[in-house]
């Protein structure tokens, strides 16, 4: 996988420079972990828009079986992409752990799925996508929901010849996608596997992504969305990321990672003319770097479409509340929290359980790190997951 | 006290709009919760760069009395100002449940005083505020930091015939001023009173200050911050205080008032068009009324300046670390936490009651609001107050 560059960004070249075709070749040739895409056509949206053709970019790992039984999705998290474990290329994927020959997720047993995300900049339709005019969607990009792309994702799956997937699995919002497969869907998800996420967005998580969004909204040269081809809000997209990263990690992981030191030989307390000219704190610097680090793989207008669209995550909407809307799934469900979320609180995984039918335990990721422990110790999940999931 | 309002700030009038007088009578007439303001010279600063002429804006209730041992100084937070209790006017304080006549500190008894930090907009020196040569620092108003403040502070002092601080009290920043009074000034302090603050600024809260700062510093209004006269950043002052105002309340708080709520009949699932065209939820209305209410009463670069001091908290600094730092106060402290607080949380208070000299409990505030319990909940302390602090 090659990470998106900003020149491609910048030019809204649609789906990115990675290596594409327009094929889906779901048996024959293993393209294990190489970015394809394929169109699924018109899409009317949730929200009341359309967009007239989408295209969707995905991964495979493995080979589907004959009977079309050991079919895996994996759901990418907020700024996620389909590289969920190594493939062909050198590049790791950000589930290494799970994914891979002889992993929990075993590529040689089981065919793997990741999409990319409706409103994405890693392939699939977003905002940095070509009209039907050739012009790039910037501001007329429509606003698209995490149901949205769970129903260009079906389409996804048809084209691919799978009918129902053996697990569909995510955590963060690819949790949130992987709970509305399951509720979209309920003939097609035999299990449902959600980490570090509830049942929906609350109101913190809605203001925290209230503050990204006006982040680079406010970014003057946001101009909009209309920047392709000129400037682009990176210090917005920056600040957003920055708001971001601080939520994903723990308080003690902050402070004991960086407390008050100064950045290298730079002081904090030392600068003759104003604020602006002291030293960085040493978690300034961190931050700092991760906003920089995103705005070189990221587009700031998928970053607000796919932000806006984890704001609408609720899978009780329209479907009569949760208990109901979750009465009508079939999959067998596998919950998941890393205890020192302060995003998505593990209560927030309890409250999912409840409201699910049955007796549903939420497994627990023991990491002093955050809400990214779903990436960085989902390896804790292999056993269990080997054991109620992937039992091929 | 009257609000300062946006036009005085605009028009950078040192100082503000409220009724000043240059005159401070200590004792003699008194005028209670009358902001005025005194001359407390030139001052170098910290962090190296230096004021020619400070003046301190103050309010005072009560009287001191012949042998000068009432005095009482409060210390407002980020966005305080000095209008701690009612007083010949109509407007109540902030701290009202505490400071008034028959409240616990009681101003009957004491001579309270509350003073503006140095760098804010409520008519002490500050960025606003004319230079020399009368012209608004803007931009090149110095880096001030929590010592300095309190070194004019204890010029103040001395002007109002206050050799020593009967008490010393604040919250949340007020609480870090209270703090570096009792260890830059230890025999002028005789019981130090800490709210809802550690010892120092943790890396996670100079993180958060760190977005809310660029906030502002990316605001295309801004203008390095010599914005006085046109139009001002308050966009990115919204923002900064919409970060800030997540962290100021507890998650359980945020969901029980406002959940995934629309305001009012604004759906935020429906927009045919882009998704900035989409209803509110409520939480978000919630948030721009908290952005607008500050923007409306409070300068950009007064807010940067304060909260850079904020950052530089640290009572240990240059002075041997914290347990020495401390051994060298002489006050009698009383610290509490609110037990909800996820900015500072109750182990950070904890953590300055170990390192002080002998036994000192830490109080609890119980609230589920949050941090913003150290000013809605304050009359749970009211009691232990009178017993431990205010005893006259």
């Amino acid at each position: 996988m090659t990470i998106l560059d900003r020149s491609a960004i910048d030019g809204a070249a649609p789906g990115g420079s990675r290596e594409r075709t327009t094929a889906a070749p779901a048996s024959g040739t293993r393209q294990d972990g190489v970015v394809r895409a394929t169109a699924v056509g018109a899409l009317q949206l949730e929200a009341g828009g359309a967009l007239p053709e989408v295209e969707l970019a995905y991964e495979t790992w493995g080979t589907l079986n004959a009977d079309g039984t050991n079919a895996v999705l994996i759901q990418h998290a907020l700024t996620g992409d389909t590289h969920v474990a190594q493939g062909e290329g050198d590049e790791p994927g950000w589930w290494e752990a799970l994914v891979g020959p002889g992993k929990p997720v075993d590529t040689e047993k089981y065919f793997v799925v990741a999409a990319n995300m409706l409103g994405g900049c890693y392939g699939s339709t977003g905002p940095s996508s070509l009209d039907p005019e050739g012009v790039p969607w910037g501001s007329r990009f429509p606003f698209v929901t995490i149901r949205d792309s769970v129903r260009a994702e079906a389409r996804l799956a048809d084209r691919l010849g799978v009918r129902a997937w053996h697990a569909v699995l995510g955590g963060s919002m690819g949790g949130a996608r992987a709970l509305e497969w399951a509720a979209t869907y309920p003939e097609r998800v035999r299990h449902c596997v959600v980490v570090a996420i509830g049942a929906y967005s609350t109101a913190e998580q809605i203001a925290l992504a209230q503050a990204q969004v006006l982040a680079i909204r406010q970014d003057p040269h946001f101009n909009g969305g209309d920047y392709y081809g000129g400037p682009t809000p990176v210090a917005g997209l920056g600040l957003a990321r920055r708001i971001a990263h601080i939520s994903y990690r723990s308080e003690p992981e902050l402070n004991f990672r960086f407390g008050r030191r100064g950045q290298g030989a730079e002081n904090p307390i030392e600068a003759p003319g104003h604020a602006a000219e002291r030293g960085r704190y040493q978690v300034e610097s961190y931050l700092d770097h991760q906003a920089a680090k995103l705005v070189n793989r990221f587009d700031a207008n998928s970053y607000i479409a796919i932000t806006e669209a984890l704001m609408s995550h609720d899978v009780g909407r329209g479907r009569g509340g949760l208990v109901r809307a979750l009465a009508k799934t079939k999959a067998e469900f596998f919950l998941a929290s890393v205890n020192s979320d302060r995003l998505y609180f593990p209560e927030q995984s309890d409250e999912l359980a409840r409201a699910l039918p049955g007796e549903v335990p939420v497994h627990s990721i023991d990491a002093k790190i955050g809400h990214d422990g779903f990436l960085t110790e989902i390896g804790q999940l292999g056993g269990e997951l080997r054991r109620k999931v992937f039992t091929l």
